[in-house]
């Protein structure tokens, strides 16, 4: 019996801005990463997407990113390790009292953006970010691109891990996600996608762009939430994954 | 026995940017208020605040404030009830979170500059603070003007409450402050003000503008650090106090 | 001959975030209002706003608004006239060197939200305001609700006002808008708004609520531009005032 | 007849936080970049600090930075040409308005930080930000490392540029300084530093750490301004390199 969790990034709206469909991706997904105000949401957005995640019973988690709204955390920035924990631990923290106000706990923290790409490779950051999610709560299952420092820190750091794994992109020999200003980054054949997924979750391996099978562990997928287009996918994946016998579930 | 708690602003730093003697200060109060970054304050300055708080044994609560930073949060701000308790739960989350990663955990919450000021008049503003603290953790103690609508509100929500009262303003016949915008609106003699707030404790009452001795609830006293004549006040009210037979302790 | 401008706000995008419809309203108005970065709008968005209007032949004037980007520039805050006058210079300048880069220059300044709003009333600050457009360029226009001290502290600097109108407002008899929290603050049917800005064009009076006509200037419409019918009303009150005579231009 | 300008960063604070002692360097310096809100600064701090500099006689400039308050524009971060464009546009714009208003005009544009750092060798970047300056006013005159790319797209964009050389730095056989991370990156003897630039400015070359002479461009100096002893190496420099027969003046 396999299980798999489906992940998707809410609460990116911001005053008078809004991004996304939060109310209809999480009729789709089981784990929801809620922005943190740094590179995304404020504390009104960040209360009623506490509870919009609560009332449609999906897992909540905190999706801490840079300091740098106008360039919603996709901007690689040289932060120090000492600077990614106390941002880490004061983003989450932040989160984990809007779910305590409601009755609710975090179950997991998926770094957003630049700050999850960085931690890939970087093991002093990813130990950074792993430890200060130890710190505030080692029940906290800690989200990071399957095969990456994030997973690594994680594990050393004794936390829970999810591994998680992309629908829409293709993969490198090494495991790593193929550079967006590739032309070959994208898997744009939805049936193509899914049918790589199900790989990754029965099989444990992908087929990575030089044509050899490669190890990837999925416990998570990642499922975009903006759009029409991304609705739908999220809405077929599911099913498609629940028709083929996977268990579509949070880790709580 | 009388006894008194001695609190005074912290952890106003904010990058590269240093206000304040937090070190000094911590040598002569029993409560931080430690801001919590909208008003001031940063990740990393709150992760050194709460370790530098912890480690002089003072006792530490959070200092939310208004989102402007280039005004220190003193700025009156037309915001809705429901942004004031949304900011609250953010950003003593935030704090609590740092408090727990070192062990701690915090006594108290205390509204920053023009949010505690609105909250002394505006049931409604005050209601929503006092809410929010009650929501993230019934046992912390709110810190309000002596009268004012925070402790009221406070109160109704069953929450423990400290009454604050100033060694440097003077009062007007309703128990609120004189407004710093009048000439009178100060005590610069510091022996006439550590007069006042010893009858604030032992008697329970202050001399108000109109000659008029008026009640008056002291629970704190409220210390500045910036400065070493303000240091040195700090040094002196609460040498003067203990001197006095007055016990200058936190609430914990 | 009578003769109006339209104006609209644009620009209101902030990185990842947009809001409205620039290129469409830009069909329909004579004037455009571009954030300035402080209450909405980024340098990035701000070059691509000057480009759009100046390429629709649009005549173009900041917006500048109060630092407070998470309330959208809609919260009164407590800003000195030092500070406003400072806001301003910074906000309008900055807009003025995209202008120059693209070879154009800017007609007016209006400010947004909150600033226009405490402007009306607060001679103090109106003047600061104005004083700030004088002293940057003598010649360009300020905006400002009619009657209001925006205009007559404009005058009284010396500079070409524009006195603006709101077809889909109504107005009480001191020649103020009625507050939008009262349940006949707006004018729903289109066809009685524009009726009513006819009238305000060729006859120079309105109809408060009180029932008696009194006079109004009406330089400049504002013309929403947010959502599909406010497109649609924005075309239709320019093809119904150019029907009925009224040319609709900017003012170079 | 050898002339030499002395350059610092004037205008670092920011609300209530301040950074140096803007009035006591101006004594010693000729060029002044002032901060211009993104890195540090504000609206109100850089109206003062244009005055303070006016009422000083020295040439001001503006010192546009990254948009990273909290990392005070040292960080590295990934922005695009497009950005840096825009960015330095907005800045120097606000700042250019404060001089206007006063009657000045701007000098230079000395880019800040990472920003300044990321232009050694990024090309694109570099022309970006002399796009930038040019488009503004092709008359100001862009300050860069010597040898850096700043001045290589200066000049292809037919900017004034002015090298900039750093006394309490050493440097590398290729011209660039000695990073930070190492222990030989300062020079610490003040009359060897000042001796450096002298031959810097008279001979044109510099003892690289490999021992050798290496040719450098010496047109302006960037000399510190926080603490005593920097202000006291601010007057000796001055008075050093004035006795030994150099014109010490602005490029203005």
């Amino acid at each position: 019996m396999y299980t798999i969790d489906l992940n998707s990034d809410l609460g990116e709206g911001f005053g008078a801005y809004t991004i996304g469909s939060d109310g209809d991706i999480l009729k789709h997904v089981t784990s929801a990463n809620i922005a943190c105000g740094f590179h995304a949401g404020d504390p009104v957005v960040m209360n009623k997407t506490v509870a919009l995640a609560a009332g449609n019973g999906v897992a909540m988690g905190a999706h801490p990113g840079l300091p740098d709204l106008v360039g919603f955390g996709r901007r690689t920035m040289a932060v120090t390790p000492e600077e990614a924990y106390a941002m880490v631990v004061y983003q989450v923290g932040a989160l984990a009292a809007f779910a305590k106000t409601q009755g609710r706990s975090l179950q997991h923290v998926k770094p957003h953006g630049a700050l999850y790409n960085m931690a890939v490779k970087d093991a002093a950051l990813a130990a950074a970010v792993a430890r200060a999610v130890h710190d505030i709560d080692s029940n906290l299952i800690l989200f990071g691109l399957a095969g990456s420092q994030l997973i690594v820190q994680g594990k050393k750091m004794g936390l829970q891990t999810a591994s998680e794994v992309f629908a829409d992109r293709t993969y490198q020999p090494d495991g790593s996600l193929t550079p967006r200003s590739r032309a070959d980054a994208m898997v744009t054949d939805e049936n193509i996608a899914i049918s790589r997924v199900l790989r990754m979750i029965t099989e444990g391996v992908v087929r990575a762009q030089n044509g050899e099978d490669i190890p990837v562990r999925a416990d998570t997928v990642c499922v975009h939430g903006d759009g029409a287009k991304a609705l739908a996918f999220a809405c077929k994946i599911h099913s498609v994954l629940s028709e083929q016998g996977v268990t579509v579930t949070s880790f709580r």
